[in-house]
């Protein structure tokens, strides 16, 4: 039996000698979109020796809701434990995974290569998108990974498996959500100026809004709340702050 | 070793004596529907012995792709190959299933109860939904169940498990989709009147829409085709058929 001597042992301990204390075959694996200096960005884990990259995952304990798991590996990555989580599809092809560069990490630890190890097996992945605010997040890497940062959702590194394409079904459903749900304002701080508003709405679905169509359009749906004037001292230019008003969403 | 006499004995040596050819833990149960006499009909199963209805489901073999799993399945249930068929959530609550229907079902057939049997572990369901032409089906019982039969969703009897929460959410799905991938047509004949698609988007949304209104906004999509008019006999009353133009969606 190995000892733990820093948190990331602990995990691989857990993962190698209590492997089935997780369901089998299936895994998470979470889309964290972030806005920030008008972009859409996108968390993602830097695999350790490969110039590969990969969305933040993990496995689903046997007594665990498959929600409570997504929610308990987010805030592994982030730090945060309040996070607006959705579901937005299954990945279920049989040949999806392929675990080399999971595997020389694993020998690099002085782990032997089992073919007959549970992680190397087939996995069907449920993919979750998070919505966060940017400058709540403390980026963390996992025990695969040397590194975890923010990318542009447009200039994207090569990514692991067929996780290009879970960004890609994660950004669709925000897009179809973004109206549907109002989504957008979890990418925003608890308050927020009409034009940060409309940057997100433009930067997601990638066009323009004229900016009094927009507001009046915001302001229709009856869920913003104007907040008091707090800033700009004394400046009667500084823009109104807004707040979402959960009571009447 | 047991010895098949009919098709269910078939499947039912493959579940009991080969189990391990399909992924444990991982379900999939499907909500079909149907359009007929101006109601939304939902495909359920209803389990032997018991006043308990249930999706139609089934298990994944190891090396079958969860989309083909789904279309294999229901091509079981209602005799159709080409289906249209989306995902629409995962089921993952760790205690969402309860297997003694199932067990006293296998028990009639004469086979022991065994509480370490993979079928009456926890399992996480993939939830499909399906839109179908109602007059296509040939809906045919599982090994669990002695009918299959069409149910308005608005009355539906007591469902098993979750199984009413998929249908809320497939429906909640259906809603959304209907205008965003104008799915709807699936749900019809090849050839339908403008009357007929008229009452499948109001049955579903729950609303009236004004006649030439939704002709309008119906033909301005650019994706229906005109059919030369075929039946009345020469009636220049009878009304316009159209179909789906695929090469345009």
């Amino acid at each position: 039996m190995m000892e733990p001597s820093e948190p990331r042992d602990t995990l691989l301990i857990e993962l190698v000698e209590n492997g089935d204390r997780f369901l089998p075959h299936l895994s998470i694996d979470c889309v964290v979109f972030g806005f920030h200096a008008s972009q859409l960005k996108v968390l993602l884990l830097k695999l350790t020796n490969a110039d590969l990259y990969a969305l933040p995952g993990g496995y689903i304990y046997q007594e665990e809701d498959t929600d409570q798991a997504g929610a308990r590996i987010l805030a592994e990555r982030t730090g945060l434990t309040r996070i607006y989580l959705e579901q937005f599809g299954v990945f279920g092809r049989h040949d999806r995974t392929n675990n080399r560069v999971h595997q020389q990490i694993f020998e690099s630890f002085g782990i032997p290569f089992d073919p007959d190890f549970w992680m190397w097996k087939r996995f069907v992945s449920i993919g979750y998108y998070a919505l966060v605010d940017y400058d709540q997040v403390t980026p963390t890497p996992d025990l695969f990974s040397d590194r975890c940062d923010w990318h542009d959702v447009g200039t994207l590194p090569p990514l692991l498996f067929d996780h290009a394409r879970l960004v890609e079904k994660a950004l669709e459903t925000l897009r179809l959500m973004l109206d549907h749900k109002l989504v957008g304002f979890n990418l925003l701080p608890e308050m927020f100026t009409m034009a940060e508003l409309q940057g997100v709405y433009e930067t997601i679905l990638n066009r323009k809004f004229q900016r009094t169509n927009f507001q009046r359009k915001m302001l229709s749906l009856g869920i913003l709340e104007r907040v008091q004037k707090k800033y700009g001292g004394g400046s009667h230019k500084a823009p109104y702050l807004y707040r979402f008003d959960t009571g009447k969403a």
